[in-house]
């Protein structure tokens, strides 16, 4: 039988690549759907891992590129289980990049992906609640509500004025409150 | 030299891939990360025809991904800009998937990603601007300012208090609007 | 049940691809064995839109490589059923090559391939009649014929005596025609 | 400096290569693009070692696909020049597909691409003739002016009435010879 | 400039890969040449940390193969730099199989690599010595030197009888010593 | 039935392969994870011509990379069984590197796989005996012997005292013999 609940510790995966020839653009530098290729694996497994089933992926938050990753790169990704819900999860991703004979640490990205656990006929299944211990793990698991309904607006499957954690976003008194 | 504005229709682009085994998870559906790396080639593609640059990705807004995409299946991915902006273009693209034997037409996903066209250095080079003519080129055309804000809030590089178009989305002479 | 014919336009299928490092030879130029694997793939399409079944590659008409196509440029393949013949079809496929940053439309080729229909044991199955409408489609659909003859030839299955449509080709009274 | 002329045997190859999964269609058999790619590869490589040049695809003739090749078995692909002309090579390929653990070699394809050599601007140098030695070698010598005939006149670049070894294929007088 | 000595968890990296479907064989399971792939690419990170330095591939020790990895099945690899020789270093690569949805973690494998440092002209460049401090870590620094004999007794650049490490291996007092 | 035994020449395969960008390190060589793969390939198709059943890897010998191959040129693999034990074979690969344009062939790999031949559930199945003929063939089948023991005793499954034909390996009177 499956646990009631999990640990943030149960879902850390670390995947580590090389930017190759073939992952990278005109400018030698990796492309971002590559990078998003890596980030859905890597998620995947997370995902597995807190649910011990098979996952597909439900959605992808927004993604903002910064910095370009250079071939012949390592890039380090990290993703962990952030809250359950019900059959779905949602995975925050992190990633560095490094240019290890330059000693340079030189790029950052962050992601939200969201999975749906599902069985051998691909129907959702429940998935154990997720235990926050430690603040960081507590904040990303009070944010997870908020961009659940962001998520659910932008696709149309909530009416904006009833996400109330969205809506104190745009509250004058959340203004200068760091998240 | 460049022109001074470009038509929806000049940065138009179709894809179309079949399904392989090697894109597809343990359940034979086309995985997540493989579907938003050929979104981000056919949206690259659609913004180098609009800037006639080379081009980086910037930033992918939320996608939820429906329907699961059978291995063996075609593809379909339209891509077309919406909006420059100075040096930045937002591309949408809408992809559609078959199961031509059974002449089935099944899954819909839309997203939108944000390209910056860059000079050989991968400096930010200006891009001519849009045309939209069509009333749905209008509305894209429209919706773009909305989301970039929205694109801005998330990566914090801009106080929600002043994402003027992105708060009217909660206001209530709002709802009921249709998109 | 399907369909008893079908029109040029029910096969169409437009392919984009950009030419990646490992799609190069050591002249950084697109390979000829790549290209050729493209066209299966969007003949293939094609021929499974005409058919509504699964296809297998029959054969593939001479092709003659002109210009090299260099990595980072687009290549724009474009498919359609010209004829069918009981359980074959001929696949028409044209491609352009795009340097979008120069503004150059600097490529194309043209290949005929066959495909056949068959059943998920891999039989041959009877495929709809393909109607020809304009002029174009018209010429192409009498043109089949005379390429199936070819062919035929060609794979030791038809006498040259017999080829009567080919051998027109080298009657002096057809000196000069365009084709 | 280059030698003046070469024989078959220096320049066979011989590739072997397993189909993998990513190799397969839907019903598990070799997809034709991926069987041309592979061509395309030995090919270029025996043209290489009797030019000692870089070499690019100039032409691909008819070839006609028989039986299917399925996941797993090994596919035998075997490469020779069978003549030179001044700076390009027609290359003969044969392909031999094998069932291992079923001890049965069931399919052969067989095939003629062109090349060309070039510097390494991509301009075009004399490659060394090619002297044909056993009866069989001397058969593909000869044939090798016929099929170039063709080859130029379905590139339109030879008015078929010229084709003089292309047009005796259809004389009364050949009927019956084996080739 | 470079430091003097560095500690094993300076070179620690940990990669994570999902068994797909190209990786594997015809009964499903990853193929031993797939898995090496990713073990010289673990191991090359590693290197590159211990260095700071491009690293080339020296050679590979005896690899075991014992239980298959399947399809869908996450494996984990495990890289550290054991000990550092002038301009070389031994890598230990560990590695874990997990069906993570039958929750079982099924298979391991170890495997020394050893990579040379180079410069930009691919010249031997000196790395930092490597300082063992946990019990493990002696061991394995310790073992270097009979694996590092062993190596160049089999390259056939060392004289057994010179082996003065490996040949205690067949000492009678070492019988019964766990390593 | 299948043979009671078999020749080496039953088993030989050759294959040829490019070096192509994604097969390359930074410094444009051939990564040596990707020459592992390429040697795993070729050895299993020998193993499996040995066999006539389906093969896994079984363990990989000490294997050392002497020169760098660069992007471009052409590797040559030769693959033999040498000796067959029960439901094992040890497989002999060499490997050749060759700069065609410069008339270059410039490095040689040599390495040991083993394989167990298995049925469709995975289980090992009895192998034929291989006859070696020539010298060269007979000097393989008697070093066979002394390899097996030492993958034995590197993977603990033999001790080190009971390897009688690797101590010899040691001893006094080896010295200065050539294998």
């Amino acid at each position: 039988m499956k646990e009631a609940y999990k640990h943030v510790k149960d879902s850390e995966v670390i995947m580590t690549e090389m930017v190759l020839p073939n992952d990278t653009n005109t400018l030698n530098n990796l492309m971002g759907g590559k990078l998003m290729h890596w980030m859905d694996v890597v998620a995947a497994i997370s995902a597995q891992r807190h649910s011990n089933s098979v996952v597909v992926t439900a959605s992808v938050d927004n993604i903002s590129f910064k910095n370009p990753i250079a071939l012949g790169n390592v890039v380090t990704l990290k993703a962990q289980v952030t809250r359950a819900f019900n059959t779905s999860m949602e995975v925050y991703i992190e990633v560095f990049a490094e240019d290890i004979p330059a000693n340079k640490k030189y790029s950052s990205h962050k992601a939200f992906f969201t999975f749906v656990a599902v069985d051998e006929e691909g129907l959702p299944v429940k998935v154990p609640e997720l235990k926050p211990i430690s603040e960081q793990e507590m904040e990303f698991y009070k944010g997870a509500l908020r961009r659940r309904q962001l998520r659910l607006v932008l696709a149309k499957r909530m009416n904006p004025q009833d996400a109330t954690e969205l809506k104190s976003l745009f509250d004058l008194d959340k203004i200068g409150q760091k998240e």
